[in-house]
């Protein structure tokens, strides 16, 4: 694969000067990894024209010579990233306004930078580097379609393996080893698992439920593969559907349906998020579907852009969502069915391929 | 169990009163589920005295109505739970200077609070709450326990199906699914499944690498159980292991069983890390051991208090710890064995029942 993250780098160079600023202070993970390729848990980055500086703990002195390789001067700090990023600005005398992240920056940390930074100037930033990854390059979708697949593979494993009387628990624990066996890094999320009655949470997690027949089985999870993530709910149903399971099935079937096919480059994500809000709401059921209808996928699991009523940007070609309409009610159960969309400017390509129908497992 | 959340909020009216505060913002979920008992995703919590107020998103509203019941006042905002903070302050006139968690608040919700907020007074605050929880009271021994139980039972069904030739990812699979028969809620952490090299790593994640006889094989992870975690750590031989691998082993084996035998109330945690660290430098592996000797475990996997060369505070009654010494040389292997301590008045309590033995596998 090509090394995007000079590119990048200089992407992100011409927005900063834009901006005025001399340099960007790194504290979000995800972006660092986006420019640097660093996958530890404990860095920051510091940006100025022409260069990249990545400080880090000597715990992931090999990991980090490994992953970063020249697109970073390393520098590895035995106590704090901090102690680290003074010493290293005062070696940079050109560096007087540095913008910092201000929605990865914690008060606490704020307080460091006026305090111990007070030689330089420091200015909040948002999204600077979040909007560059809205847009997904081909690689990047590779990676997003190598982890769906992971994803849809492991389902495949799990489907027949579920039986009436096990516990949501043990169909997770069941879906992580599939995971893990079809090569996913990590979940990016703990699988929800939520049957009968709690499939109408939608933020449910597995519980010592146990599963039986004519429950609503809905199963919401993730892999990762080279950082990247999927996301992916199928609903199924333990045993035979009532009538009533089957129409509200069907009416998010169709939503999720309309929704992946019509959604398009430049739409609002509000506009977006309508495709399937008003089929549900002409189905009656609007009230039923109390959530958004996605959001981005890529480094993180939720990203940039947002499909949601109060969402006003236009979708950006190689944006990679989610599409997850769904109806719950409580105390009956709950209905969603989720796949992950690449907008091209061809067209929608859906990257989940795993069946839409209500399939009944034991 | 009784209800220990009035007394939790008691114990922190009384800090708060120190602190001449009227009010406490908290935006930590962890210290919103310890105060509140509401283990969400998304909440803010205010407290003031005499009242507990809490505000979550619609996605939670059967959710916190049976986790919380009459500990807080419950209120559902359907779009921004910063509107909920300032319509809710509004009605408290009394209320004019507030503690926020600085530790736990972005410099952009930093911003909501001069702008938005401006209305009242905010003054940053660090560990009001995490002070209360770094000593736990015999029912969050007990569910931590539960949490060690999960795991090392899970421990026991996963080593017997380790064979050469598996990966790290699908030996990480195999825990995991265990892990989730014996009840784990979630794992606190991914496992780390680390093998030969790798093994040197501290912070390795599990990878596609295939454990071939001869390797060191460290796995560290942990299980969940009502929120409360454990993090256990032992290291395998794949095989039979060599003079040298069976020496490395023996210290650190040495020295967790002196440190978890040895740590007492009132030692500082700089103390506390020396017995262990003493040992192994007299040992010749000082320079081999790059890491603090422990932390404290709850419901977070690394909390107050540390085990650390800089950690000068005092180690209080009830505290849980980890203990977990290790020895890492860059590209032969690594060996770390680590167990919960629970800090009692009469001493050291291990919480984590498996052998340190070193345990051929396969």
């Amino acid at each position: 694969m090509p090394d995007h993250r000079t590119e990048r780098v200089g992407r992100l160079s011409l927005r900063m000067s834009a901006e005025k600023i001399d340099g960007l202070l790194l504290t979000s993970l995800a972006n660092i990894r986006y420019l640097t390729g660093f996958s530890g848990t404990s860095a920051i980055a510091l940006i100025t024209p022409g260069e990249v500086r990545l400080i880090t703990d000597f715990r992931y002195e090999t990991q980090v010579a490994d992953e970063v390789g020249d697109a970073a001067k390393i520098r590895i700090e035995p106590v704090s990233l901090w102690t680290g990023l003074w010493e290293m600005l005062q070696k940079i005398p050109s560096v007087e306004l540095i913008g910092f992240e201000s929605a990865h920056v914690y008060h606490r940390d704020f307080q460091r930078l006026l305090n111990d930074g007070s030689r330089w100037q420091w200015r909040p930033q948002l999204n600077l580097v979040e909007a560059l990854r809205e847009s997904k390059d081909e690689d990047e979708v590779a990676l997003i379609q190598e982890a769906a697949r992971i994803a849809t593979d492991a389902l495949t494993r799990t489907l027949p393996q579920i039986s009436p009387g096990q516990t949501e628990l043990q169909i997770a624990g069941i879906l992580e080893k599939a995971l893990r066996d079809e090569g996913s890094e990590e979940a990016p999320f703990p699988p929800i698992v939520a049957s009968g009655p709690r499939s109408a949470l939608p933020h449910a997690r597995a519980s010592s439920r146990e599963i039986v027949r004519g429950d609503l089985l809905l199963i919401d999870f993730g892999a990762q593969h080279q950082g990247y993530c999927s996301d992916v709910t199928r609903t199924f149903m333990v045993g035979i559907p009532s009538p009533e399971q089957r129409e509200i099935y069907q009416v998010v079937r169709d939503a999720n349906h309309f929704a992946s096919h019509s959604i398009r480059v430049g739409m609002t994500g509000m506009a977006a998020d309508a495709l399937a809000r008003s089929y549900i709401e002409r189905c009656g059921h609007g009230e039923a579907f109390g959530h958004s209808l996605g959001h981005g996928l890529g480094l993180e699991v939720h990203e940039a852009p947002r499909l949601a009523r109060t969402a006003e940007g236009a979708l950006v070609p190689g944006a990679v969502v989610t599409i997850e309409p769904g109806i719950y009610r409580p105390g009956w159960g709950g209905v969603r069915i989720e796949d992950d969309v690449h907008l091209s400017e061809n067209g929608p390509r859906i990257l989940t391929n795993f069946s839409r129908e209500l399939i009944e497992v034991a």
